[in-house]
């Protein structure tokens, strides 16, 4: 299949959260044009079961194919652990989550192999975290906790917060206990809350960003496809969700902080 | 219009919450069959928008009317002060909502006028309380403080526990220094957190529950109607979800141990 390499990156998220990776790769990918969809209408996924999961995410592929998007990111953990492996089959273009470039980085910074993991409930559930790493390193041990409260923590704002702390120590504590040298922040929401995360676990214990991560593995996938937009053009950033935009606006300029070419609101279950 | 009282009652809310409304309508109204539906697959409602909640809620009261229920309590603070006059205009059988009977409740209660209510930041937004309480008596003021970790907190199962009773110290830290003598939990979650209230705020202040409120009112409109089910049979109770049902069962066997004549998952798009 020939892709135009002018044609935007689509990403996608149950929310807002996914605005991290989007973050990320305006940082990294300049010249990349970017429509980002927010299942704002529907969020959050992460207790929400497999089907439904898969159900959501197929409508928004259907809904980015209508954008001519080259390739597609799934820019939030739950539907990368739940549906990607169904939604992948809807279409031709290169498809990535952000699952398996945060996994990948934990394996390369663990040096005694025990690797924990923060994420929503069903992330957990699905149990893809561990099961990748076990492919890739049978040694490595991994330490899982859901940690439901800390989206809701950050859409309060409390990123910065005694009670925030109080609610991550708990969460982590087990994990701490457990020698652990690496976490991975299981949800895209998680990077706002990374100098509370610091805080609480110390400096012997090394975070990982799949947002960040997920960037550097789109560069890889563009180039090794040769879709890399090298045009030198201005990259221009359309917005779309199922609830109304305005709230969806907010973050985006307080996050990103780009020019806003569209930003509309899509009646997402008719894809 | 003829109804047939023997008949079920309707009740919806966007997830289990409303639970803690059949539970009073069970103990209150022991006759009366009850058809159930949880929007577990799109919850929460409280942070999103009155024209999705609308939407919503409109198509939960299509799918209860084929189910032939004689009345529609909708057992949701948020679709209550959002959609509720809209979605009375969608058909004659009498329909009610939490907010008045929470709201007439509180104004019977108050001896210094002065009223505080808790709520998710969508019902706090519509204004539906204090334009209510106003309506009813203008020298009332009005408090409000929107706490949308409450919801999350009752979900994680911290019912009892120092991180909450410290969350709700700080949503109700400027409630209690207004000098309210009465609290309006309004929310159908925030009855499981009626105790850390009571620990936090004191017997100085009364809280309103609107879910047992609200099975007062739903005894009124009935035999107000000649609806009240007096037949003597033993009581069924159904309950439909529009994500996978596992997990509501699990809320309905601790919160109300009644035996479950149909347990199914609805594709709620479609009514």
């Amino acid at each position: 299949m020939y892709l135009d390499k002018s044609r935007p990156v689509g990403v996608f998220d149950s929310g807002v959260g996914g605005l991290t990776v989007v973050k990320e790769i305006i940082k990294n990918l300049p010249g990349e044009d970017i429509v980002y969809f927010g299942d704002t209408a529907r969020v959050p996924y992460g207790s929400k079961s497999k089907k439904t999961v898969i159900e959501y995410s197929s409508q928004i592929v259907n809904f980015l194919k209508t954008k001519n998007v080259k390739t597609i990111v799934v820019a939030c953990n739950t539907a990368s652990a739940l549906a990607l492996e169904t939604i992948e089959k809807q279409t031709d273009i290169p498809m990535l989550g952000v699952v398996h470039p945060g996994t990948r980085a934990a394996i390369n910074i663990t040096k005694n192999k025990k690797i924990g993991l923060v994420a929503t409930s069903s992330t957990i559930e699905s149990g893809l975290y561990p099961e990748l790493i076990d492919e890739m390193d049978p040694e490595i041990k991994v330490f899982t906790q859901p940690a439901p409260l800390l989206c809701p923590l950050v859409e309060e704002g409390w990123t910065d917060d005694e009670i925030t702390d109080k609610v991550i120590e708990r969460y982590t504590r087990g994990l701490v206990d457990s020698g652990i040298d690496t976490l991975i922040l299981g949800c895209t929401h998680y990077p706002f809350l990374i100098d509370a995360f610091r805080r609480v676990v110390g400096e012997g214990i090394r975070l990982v960003n799949p947002a960040y991560e997920t960037a550097v593995s789109l560069n890889t996938v563009l180039e090794d496809n040769g879709l890399l937009n090298d045009s030198g053009h201005k990259a221009e950033y359309s917005f779309y969700s199922s609830d109304d935009p305005q709230k969806m606006e907010k973050y985006i300029d307080s996050m990103l902080g780009c020019p806003i070419k569209e930003l509309e609101q899509i009646k997402i279950e008719k894809y």
